[in-house]
C-alpha cells in the first residue's frame, strides 16, 4: 500500500478527476517508471543483449515519461489541463511501444514478461483518466 | 560550450530534424530547467514568498518536463515522433505559463526575470523543432 | 503490490543484499518520493505558506534523491558499492530532516502528517541496508 | 552560456562555497548526464553492443546522479553540507568509473570519447567543491 491516496485526499486541492482513478495513475507511473529502469539493467547482462537493445531503449524513454507523469499528476496546485493531457497521452504511447517490444521477449525473459504487464497497467490506469476527460468534454458540448 | 552538439554529431544515428536545432532545445531545456529549479528555491527565502506560490509550483513542473524533454530528445536510436511532439507541446505550454507569472515579479525579484528570459529561450526553440515538423508535413501533403 | 520485487528476482544478476529488503527500500524511496512532490504541492496552497517554506524546500531535495536511490537500488547490473552506500547515507539524511520538518506541522496539516509517515518508512527501509552493509563488513573483519 | 551563475547570484541566500565554482560545477554536472544519456543511446545502436553493456549501464547510473547533484546544488535554501558533501563524493565516483570505462572505447567511438571528456569536466568540478570543502575544515581546526 502506498501513501498516494492519503496524499492527494490531504490536499486542500481537490484533483480535477477522480481521485482514486489519479491516485491509482500515480501508483501505476511509479511502478511502470521501477520496472522499466530494472528491465533496461536486466537487458543490458543477458547473453542475447544485441537482440534486446531496442528494449532496452524503449525502457528508458518510458522510464523517464512515467516519472514526470507521476510527479504532473501529484501536483493538483497548478493543474494544467493541457499538459497533463498531452504527457497522459504520450505516457500511453511510450508504455504501449514498450509493451509490445517487451512482449517479444517474454517467453524467454522473465523480467521483459513482468514489465509488459506493468507497463500495461500503466496503460490501463492513464487511459482510464483520458476517458474521463473526454467523457466530460463530450457531457459539456451535450450541455451546451 | 556544452557538448550536446557534439553528442548528437556522434551517434550512429541521426536525430530527424535539423541538428543543431535539437542540440539547441536540449540546452535550452537543460538550461530552463536549472533557472527553474533555482527560480523556485529563491521564492522560497523571499519575503512575498505567499505571493510567489504559484510562481513556484509552475516552476516545479516546468523543471521536471523540461529535464524529460531534453532526455527525450537525446535520444535518436528509438525516436518516437508522436511521443516527442505531444513532449514538446506539453513544454512549450509549460513553459509559457512559467514565464508569463515569473514576468509578473520580474521587475522585483531578479531570480524570476532570469528565469523568465531562460523560460522564452526555451519556447523559441522547442518551437522551432515544432515548426520544422509541421514544415515537414505540410511538404508531405503537397507532394501527394 | 507493487512489480519491484518481481523485477529483482528475474534480473540475471542478484543485487548484493537480502533481494527483499533492497525491494522493500525501492518501495518506499518511491513513495517518500511521491509524497514530497505531493505535500510540497499542498503546502504551497496553505494559509500559512510563509510558515512551510523550509517544509517545501526540504521536500524538494528529498524527492529528487529518493527517485534517483531508486534507480540506483533498480539496477545490480554494475552496483557500485561506494555510490549506494554514500546514496543511502544521504536519502536517510534527508529524509530524517523532511520528516522532523513535517512533524513540526503534522497536527494542522495532515499532509504533513502523511509525509512524515512516509519519509520514516524510508528511513528505516534505507538504514535497513546500511545496517546489513556495515554488518557484512563486520563479519569480514571478525573473519580475517 | 547558461543561466546558472545568473540565477545563483540572484537568490537571497548565498551558496557556502565560491558561488563560480558551484555555477560550473551545475553546469557540469548537466552537461555530464546529458552526455550520458546520448552515449548510452548512442552504444546502443553500435554492432558491438555486447562489448558495451558495462558503459551503458554506468551511463544511465551517471546521468541520474548527475541530474540530482545538479537540483541539490542549485538549492541554497535549506543547503545541507552533509547530504550535498555525500552527493558530490558518489558524483565524483561515479564520473570517474564511467570516464574509465568510455576510455576503452574512446578510439572507435566518438561518442565515448566525448563523454569520457564531459566526465572528466564534471569529476574536476565536484573535485574542486570537495577540495574547498576540506579546505575549510582544516582551516577552522587551525583556529581553534
Amino acid at each position: 500500500m502506498t501513501t498516494t491516496r492519503e496524499m492527494l485526499d490531504a490536499s486542500p486541492i481537490d484533483v480535477p478527476f477522480d481521485v482514486a482513478e489519479v491516485a491509482a495513475a500515480i501508483d501505476a507511473c511509479l511502478d511502470c517508471s521501477q520496472a522499466c529502469v530494472a528491465d533496461a539493467d536486466a537487458d543490458l547482462v543477458e547473453p542475447d543483449v544485441a537482440e534486446m537493445r531496442t528494449c532496452i531503449a524503449l525502457c528508458l524513454n518510458c522510464a523517464d515519461l512515467c516519472d514526470t507523469t507521476a510527479r504532473f499528476l501529484s501536483r493538483p496546485a497548478q493543474w494544467d489541463h493541457f499538459a497533463v493531457n498531452h504527457l497522459l497521452r504520450a505516457c500511453v504511447r511510450v508504455c504501449t511501444t514498450c509493451a509490445e517490444e517487451c512482449a517479444r521477449h517474454a517467453d524467454h525473459h522473465a523480467h521483459c514478461a513482468a514489465c509488459e504487464k506493468t507497463c500495461r497497467a500503466c496503460i490501463r490506469a492513464c487511459s482510464a483518466l483520458l476517458d474521463a476527460e473526454a467523457l466530460e468534454e463530450l457531457q459539456k458540448l451535450g450541455g451546451a
